[in-house]
């Protein structure tokens, strides 16, 4: 019986150096079992959702549609898995190899981090999502969810783990922390020697809370104030498609564009039409005075409005004097996720794409394709806002590490 | 006249920009010119060198070693620093493009991390070092040695600044911390919005410090208990010669071998001829209680030998079952450094570069390759320790991230 955070890491530890050497066949087949077991499962699953729901009923609406499953939901998670299944495996590649002076062999072998850790808060889907991905990547999982949602995964965990048994694997390959308690999540934030990276999902609050208690190494994941900058040298109806689409297409998502940036000497042409687009869908707009000089009946934006995400169809726009100015403004206020420009200036482009400093630094496209499955890597378990290991969309390559294997006959150093 | 720490790291971001969209060629020249100004300035450096010396009187002699410049060694870090400037730029590289099924052209470009900080003890060469190449990689550098070097690392970065302002580069590219309290490393360690990652270069009790106080991005480098493992299946001359060079070539450094596991079908006829060997240079050995039964003379190991680094002239000495009882054992107590196992069986090669869970894994060669230069990356930041973002031997290139730039005609997304 596993009682304390030390057992638990030490068994993911255990596991995670079976996982490390499993061959990507019988990974494939674990996931999809892994599916079927959701599927014939359901009724267990809802059942469990459904005591979370009770408990979350005083709870805003927002917050209970993300704790809540369905069938199509289960089906998502189960279809998600048979989609990672079908990834190639990231451990069975070799990045590259050479011979060294002394006359070593050096292959750079792609590894498995070890043991990942993921807080999360009422979205039960990430137990299934983030257990298949670390999974097929040779890792083992602890995850700790939020409070709300403990019911649901402890019965998608207890389906997962069901079939890691049957298939004669440790089930500490994927373990759920039951106690919700403040004092667990901090622990496992400390739990080093045992946890090789710490991937927080879920709202500001949440990742900051970890960036500032963790002593195991963290991945900053999914704060996104992303800016749309419209050059003097945009053609206007380009700019009208890409603003409205990063802005209403998911306003609730990290990629959606929270700022609009508008060069002033198009200005007094563009931003009326751009602001009425908008505000056809529903969009509330904040303007500095110069915006508001030119479309009136905006709210005034005030200092907080540049560092906020809204994750809303909210959007503050700001007049710049060039491009150079834009490019400031947004190296200030952004949070190193993904940006935009929209101009047919081969010279503002390039200047662009060198001079912002994040992830994804777009020419003439929208914001919101800053997105593991829209890069093609087929899954996701994040965004990462940092610069240390990942940056941007998180694929099951992202999940990986390195060894070198160094092969001789006999060399010492002289 | 920069006063705070939060001065210092925005006048170090806003250098980072600058540096990140310098030109190689101006790197190099700035790079050369820094390494002729350490020569014309010889003489300040080694006056102030000398007032850290008579400060450090009462240290031991090992430290004082550490700390002190002389004229070779004023050379070697001007060496160091045109080496340096004769290395790729791995700010010039992309490391891939693709075209995703939306029509958006992607690259994957090598970018700088921005600003790094140093965190180190009383080598006053780190200065020159770390300097040279974050700035080759277009990072700024935030400095902090140990007080025992204050004075030797002021002049040698008063040096480095001045060739930088010559150039008309901003000095806040290399900026040395001259508060030597514990408060100001404290407050630098969690300097987050302004230091992109820290690594900290000095013994486990600095490195433990920084990993449990820092809330920026950090990188362990650097602690090593390295094991040979000699199996059944090793020549016992190839086992003699790699023992000895990982051993005893430089005993002072992380990937020196401080462990030496023997397979017990072999160690009777071995382990005599590699304990003689050993001795005959020096090395005190610590047996476990079979080692002990083959040569009487050992010292009895306690549990602590198995996870302690010596940095000295000591080798644990332990005889073990099998191959797995091996791996097994280094997996428990290794600190992910730098393995080898000596052996002509086939099997028992791949089963350990398999399962061995480290930077570096060898077959039939010495720890002691685990090292930039050895590995043909031509300089080195430090070994990695760790899993995120680097592992092993830290060149150029483990000092950028990347930055997606994402070209496309109008894309939204549907």
């Amino acid at each position: 019986m596993i009682t304390t955070l030390e057992e638990m890491g030490q068994a993911a530890q255990n596991a995670a150096a079976e996982l490390a050497i499993l061959p990507a066949a019988k990974k494939n087949t674990v996931l999809n079992a892994m599916a079927d077991a959701l599927a014939a499962h359901r009724q267990a699953i809802l059942t469990a959702n459904a005591d979370d729901l009770v408990n979350a009923a005083d709870l805003p609406a927002k917050f209970v549609d993300r704790l809540r499953l369905t069938d199509a939901r289960i089906q998502d998670m189960a279809t998600g898995l048979r989609q990672v299944a079908g990834l190639p495996d990231p451990t069975a590649q070799a990045d590259k190899g050479w011979t060294t002076d002394a006359g070593l062999h050096i292959v750079q072998q792609r590894v498995p981090l070890g043991v990942v850790g993921i807080i999360f808060e009422a979205r039960p889907n990430v137990t299934v999502d983030a257990a298949g991905l670390t999974f097929k990547s040779g890792n083992a999982v602890i995850l700790r969810g939020g409070k709300e949602a403990l019911r649901s995964n402890m019965a998608l965990a207890k389906v997962l783990q069901d079939v890691l048994a049957n298939h004669g694997l440790p089930v500490a390959a994927i373990q759920l922390i039951t106690d919700t308690s403040h004092a667990t999540a901090q622990a496992l934030m400390r739990l080093n020697g045992y946890v090789d990276v710490l991937i927080p999902r879920g709202g500001a609050g949440l990742i900051q809370t970890v960036v500032k208690n963790a002593t195991v190494p963290v991945i900053e994941t999914g704060a996104g104030n992303c800016h749309i900058y419209v050059d003097q040298g945009a053609d206007l109806q380009m700019a009208e498609n890409i603003v409205v689409n990063a802005k209403v297409q998911r306003p609730s998502v990290c990629n959606a564009a929270e700022k609009l940036l508008i060069h002033q000497d198009v200005a007094a042409d563009y931003l009326p039409v751009l602001a009425a687009a908008l505000r056809a869908h529903g969009v509330e707009l904040r303007g500095d005075a110069r915006a508001r000089a030119i479309v009136p009946d905006m709210i005034p934006a005030t200092a907080a409005d540049w560092d906020t995400e809204y994750n809303d169809l909210i959007m503050a726009v700001k007049v710049v004097d060039s491009l150079d100015a834009a490019i400031a403004h947004i190296n200030t206020h952004n949070t190193k996720h993904s940006e935009a420009i929209i101009t047919n200036d081969y010279t503002a482009s390039q200047r662009f794409l060198q001079r912002i400093d994040a992830a994804c630094v777009y020419v003439n496209a929208s914001t919101r394709f800053t997105d593991g499955f829209e890069f093609g890597f087929g899954a996701e378990i994040g965004i990462s806002t940092q610069k240390l290991h990942a940056r941007g969309p998180m694929g099951l390559t992202q999940l990986t590490t390195i060894k070198y294997e160094i092969r001789g006959d006999g060399q010492v150093r002289s």
